[in-house]
């Protein structure tokens, strides 16, 4: 058999994923995924905003930083979230579990969860599910794909992206379709690498991983109450100091943002995968809060999906980001298109554009302003029939 | 003929609304509405917060607060933005065409537009209409609905309020059916009244009234680049001091809240008007961003539009407010459903909240926080597939 992909893995991790009854209406279906480190690794997480965070969030956040972490188990199907003391409770209980079943202390177990929110976790499942899945651990591409399907929800395809660097590897996976919103999202990412390096640094990295990747999507602005992207270090190659920590940091930025980018191109429904790039503004701050803004108009969304060159829309939702600048301070093209230039409209082929916009599932937009250097490539997708009829009957 | 509505109309105000043939594809469309106050009119205005703005809210803006106010012309199917230095010059020329007609110094008319952005105004169309409509000119109801129906762009119907006070009365029209996002939206209103009030005064109630009312409706979030809020006052009437300036006040921002809801209700393809109240928050700002929040989310829209009682969507959206608060703290409400208390989930039955969702049309969702006595009562719709249909193709 040959593989499509060949990939990248770090030393010393093995993966499973089954089904483990929790999507009880979908027999098969993978839904529980589990991740295992056979040397205590060192680990970081960035995490949801939202005030509102489901209960393995919580977990997650009182063991990290930690410089022991075995293992982390995750189920897709149910949120565990606005779910009280109870999902408190239900969350530690998935963490000492898995880690009776592979042998180590259940605090160095961490745990993630994601699916519809408000619904208690049916334990039963899990007591039955979690040590079961500890039978199914590999090495190897299959059981990390495995675990990767295991943790999707609405996603069509898994999200994998690897690297080989000097002395070690980074693999990552990650699953997001919708409730993406930047400043993380319905999102789980996991990065894991057989580098050694310091908790300090590691979790100096996540956060700036985070903000250029997973930041820099959206579907629909929804920030969920689950986002969890979690680093695992666990110490058998190179050692990262100086110019190695250097390279690992980038490589781990681009897994990220590569991931961020599959996510947004599997996003609900969508029919264009759509890249803003956002140049000349004052600060790359003010680029992204323009690049989201226009990035989360319903309005721009619906134009795309029609292939309708409603070019003004783009602009008013620049104007309305809360970033203070004149009109004539902005340009605007539309693939190869220039539409608008320094204030003014420029005539233009409204078919040819609308041809554009129907012959390229990838489109790229570009907002130019002569107010500094700030720039920010951001990647959303468009407003569809079928983002609709997905989100319209989703619990029920 | 019995009519539905009798309408309190101020004295002193005339109107018209032709078809000028700006809307070209649609014979008969009328496109094109005239107000014109017999005397000097003191006049307020509220114009979008939006960094790109008409070149008719560039004009406006000039010209208000003002004393003698004698009309206002406004055009349907093209915004008349995004257009640069000959926007503005035509805009300014259509306050010269109706001063012209109606005998009187161009700066003392206003002027709005509403349509397509980045269009220039086809000005031979305005050339010929604007005398054309100042013959049409009469006061009474009629005349009123035909101004009112023909500044709608996608709106299915006309927005008319009024009211009958002491000694004088106030009517108000507008239209909105989308770009409709708090801080303003592609809504015009227009509030008339025979009442004598001092610009000083007008100028005051204009931002609270806005603030009250157009600022408290969503239908997508985007903020529009033309919205316009304008108030004319002709001083036929009382005189308006003391307690009967604080009833105009409160008058003044009934009729617009009483236009907002019903710009809400009319949607661009709403199936369902959906009344968030936020109660208990802190202040009466952050209730309102987190209402604002609640009502923006597409992943609320679409499970209101699917009957769908997901309900963590909408404690999630609140959770991404930006507003502080722990969940203990929040409990949700849909209908006379109690579905979340104090952060812990109660058992509910789907079908019956799904049933209410389905069997009415006017929704209410309240948010209860325990943390002070801020509140915020929010109009928003659902996101269908019409939503989807009538802006992927709009003007092409």
């Amino acid at each position: 058999m040959i593989r499509m992909n060949t990939w990248h893995l770090p030393n010393g991790f093995r993966f499973a994923g089954i089904h483990s009854g929790l999507r009880a209406s979908e027999p098969g279906r993978l839904d529980l995924a589990l991740i295992v480190s056979d040397l205590p690794a060192v680990a970081a997480g960035v995490f949801t905003q939202n005030r509102v965070c489901a209960a393995p969030v919580h977990v997650c956040r009182e063991r990290l930083p930690a410089n022991d972490v075995r293992g982390i188990v995750v189920c897709s199907g149910n949120a565990n979230a606005c779910t009280g003391q109870q999902g408190l409770d239900d969350a530690r209980r998935m963490t000492a579990l898995a880690a009776g079943a592979i042998g180590v202390d259940a605090k160095k177990v961490l745990v993630c969860s994601t699916g519809v929110i408000g619904r208690l976790l049916p334990m039963s499942v899990m007591e039955a599910g979690i040590p079961k899945i500890a039978l199914a651990l590999a090495a190897g591409s299959d059981a990390l794909e495995r675990a990767a399907r295991a943790i999707l929800t609405t996603d069509t395809r898994t999200k994998i992206r690897t690297r080989a660097l000097n002395g070690f590897c980074i693999a990552g996976f990650a699953k997001g379709a919708a409730m993406i919103g930047p400043n993380m999202a319905t999102m789980l990412a996991f990065v894991l690498t057989d580098a050694s390096i310091d908790v300090t640094d590691l979790a100096a990295i996540a956060p700036v991983a985070a903000d250029r990747s997973f930041n820099c999507i959206s579907v629909e602005g929804h920030t969920s109450t689950n986002d969890s992207l979690i680093f695992l270090a666990n110490g058998q190659g190179a050692k990262l100091k100086g110019a190695a920590l250097e390279q690992f940091r980038q490589a781990a930025i681009e897994v990220c943002a590569e991931l961020a980018r599959d996510m947004a191109s599997d996003a609900e429904g969508a029919s264009h995968l759509v890249t803003i790039d956002v140049v000349g503004a004052r600060t790359d701050a003010e680029a992204r809060v323009i690049a989201k803004t226009v990035a989360e108009s319903a309005l721009v969304k619906t134009a795309i999906f029609g292939a309708d060159p409603n070019w003004g829309r783009i602009v008013s939702a620049a104007g309305y980001a809360g970033v203070p600048f004149e009109e004539r301070q902005l340009s605007l093209a539309l693939g190869d298109f220039l539409l608008y230039e320094k204030g003014t409209p420029l005539p233009f082929d409204a078919a040819a554009v609308s041809g554009y916009m129907k012959a390229n599932r990838e489109l790229t937009m570009r907002l130019t302003f002569t107010l500094g250097a700030g720039r920010c490539t951001f990647y959303t997708c468009d407003l569809t029939y079928d983002y609709v009829r997905l989100n319209a009957d989703y619990t029920t």
